[in-house]
């Protein structure tokens, strides 16, 4: 028989691996809906609550949904003590998001519920995981900097807590309520890596805190939520307004990946970075001098790259790019952008892997082998 | 634009995501290779450290090379002490693979090559991993028996050690050599969902302690590493010899999935499980009362099932189908059969890792999204 090779399709580009009702990406248009909503509409008006009742549920909750939907997150925002143990033992020695990956994991533990995988099980978890992590994400910060577990507090949201949590004291109504706008923005974006990820460690039945630590594995990389830690590095590097287009103009010539833009599925302007635009343009005014240098920096970069790659290639600013100057006014430390990423987006995670698990299917791809074959073994005094 | 539904391949049955020269799997000739070796022939020479630098380093090793090697191993063997605190804060409240998950995530704390992303680096961390997800494995079981963690021994083998360290005495040779040939026939076996999942993880550039725990959150669930559990439960469930064909029909009647039957790729008998057959041949003469007792319930089932599904269906045993009594035999709990599926498996995962990162591809397949759209956001009290 002969042996013809196949059509390989790296990176798996194109590949339809499921349906789903979660969340739909235009790329052409430039649109994205949470369950038929854009997203302009729920950043404008759902608290980063209500966009994970609606990823999970699939509606808009109503007001006694919401608030148990707010009860059961509330509920699970402490952290056992040996959890605040092990993000202890890792502090300074691992990356931020190496320590959510372990300590997330750790959390199965506390959770009785772990193997139970019907779905209404399912939903609690990916509540209680939700939680978890904005409070591993608060905990590690605030140990970062040498400072003592802060206890959650259940008058404050979701957004607040995870503030208050990482500076002990209770933000301001602006900055929680950009946090917010953030959180929303990261809720859901259908099969990224790291949804993709979480849906094949799931397919082989394995359990929701398996997948979502998958999830977090994945998410770390700079090709994926390292992506806003990078650029604001960038940003950092240009450090000065006037020092952008030089900066930028080496780095096209040195052929070096500019960090925040581009995307796989985007091939106009990344509706989220939009709305993040916004909220740029009142801190440009508002903001504190580093903010307004940085958000200097982004914007000169933006209409630079937009001319140079944007309208000929179709390499646009995506939702990394902008994250890095509205953490920076909200106080966050650049090592947690990403962690708040995962944050954010474990709702996302969750939800497709509930959809996923109703027609479940192992996710077990082939590849083609190049190799030599039936060598003939060859004893270790003749090698 | 009218939206054509596209094809939708559920599981990536079919699809090719990557090429490889670590491995072929020959599902129709129910042939496998590692590197281009028979695995016949590796599990009648090769030990596991051998096994696993060829899967590595893509050749078999001289003197020189394995000793160095096997030096690498033993060097991680030992585990840091956080770890062996956050095993005992798991055990007897955790599953074995969610206590293995967050151990091994944990472990990248000490490595301080984690970021490292060059081949030479990586391949130092895959011993590295080899061995802490070995001790890992041997320590779970040790604490889960109310017994203290046991220090590597440095002159035996990896086989060999992880029993010791599970046990707390050396292994009589013949124990240690099927643990040996057990983890031989599972160090690698293509893009079977864990190894694809630390490639998913992997292709954000992440780093390979996430990639590998992804995988291992991968490899928990039935469809997959947790097989084996359930098939040994099934032989238990069976009780008799004399009441195998009663069981298999009324499972096959009520539609029941029989564990360890059936492959994606194998359509025929898996090589694997030819020979694990051996084995057992050998263990029927000479086994406990209690493995010879299994064995005679593997062998009845496997009779009926190549009868009724091989022959006309293509379900064939597949890998893990005769593991339960093997292990058995050894002495290791069920519990600890998903792990030591992990800690066989590692070298399979760091290789596909550090191959495909020499031409890494971010992962990122679509969905088709088959919800509502546009619609019109409804404020709280109008719900």
């Amino acid at each position: 028989m002969v042996d013809v090779k196949p059509v390989i399709t790296k990176g798996l580009e194109g590949i339809y691996v499921s349906e789903s009702a979660i969340c739909k990406v235009d790329g052409t248009a430039g649109k994205l809906y949470y369950r038929g909503y854009s997203i302009e509409e729920i950043a404008e008006h759902s608290s980063f609550e209500e966009a994970a009742y609606l990823v999970l549920y699939g509606k808009l909750p109503t007001a006694s949904e919401l608030s148990a939907f707010d009860a059961a997150l509330k509920e699970s925002r402490a952290l056992p003590k040996y959890v605040i143990g092990i993000i202890k033992g890792m502090v300074g020695k691992a990356d931020t998001m190496d320590i959510l990956r372990t300590a997330l994991s750790a959390m199965s533990a506390e959770d009785k519920e772990v193997e139970d995988m019907s779905e209404a099980a399912n939903l609690r978890k990916s509540a209680r995981i939700i939680s978890a992590i904005a409070s591993i994400v608060a905990t590690t910060g605030r140990l970062m900097e040498g400072k003592r577990y802060v206890k959650p507090n259940a008058k404050l949201s979701h957004a607040e807590n995870l503030l208050y949590m990482l500076k002990g004291k209770k933000p301001r109504s602006d900055e929680a309520r950009l946090l917010d706008v953030m959180m929303v923005l990261h809720v859901e974006h259908s099969t990224n890596a790291s949804t993709f990820s979480t849906m094949v460690a799931g397919s082989t039945l394995s359990d929701i805190y398996s997948a979502v630590t998958a999830g977090i594995s994945t998410l770390k990389g700079p090709l994926h939520g390292g992506a806003d830690r990078a650029s604001l590095r960038m940003m950092y590097s240009i450090g000065s307004p006037d020092n952008t287009e030089n900066y930028i103009n080496s780095a096209l010539e040195g052929k070096q990946k500019i960090m925040g833009f581009g995307h796989r599925v985007y091939k106009t302007y990344d509706p989220r970075a939009k709305v993040m635009h916004k909220y740029l343009e009142q801190l440009s005014a508002t903001g504190t001098e580093e903010v307004k240098n940085l958000i200097s920096i982004a914007f000169r970069a933006e209409n630079m790259m937009i001319e140079k790659l944007g309208k000929t290639r179709g390499i646009w600013p995506n939702v990394d790019f902008f994250s890095g100057p509205i953490y920076v006014q909200i106080g966050i430390p650049i090592d947690l952008f990403t962690p708040i990423f995962a944050a954010s987006r474990a709702p996302g995670w969750c939800a497709h892997m509930i959809e996923y698990w109703r027609d479940n299917r192992l996710m077990r791809p082939l590849e083609y082998y190049n190799g030599d074959i039936d060598k003939e073994y060859v004893p270790m005094d003749a090698r």
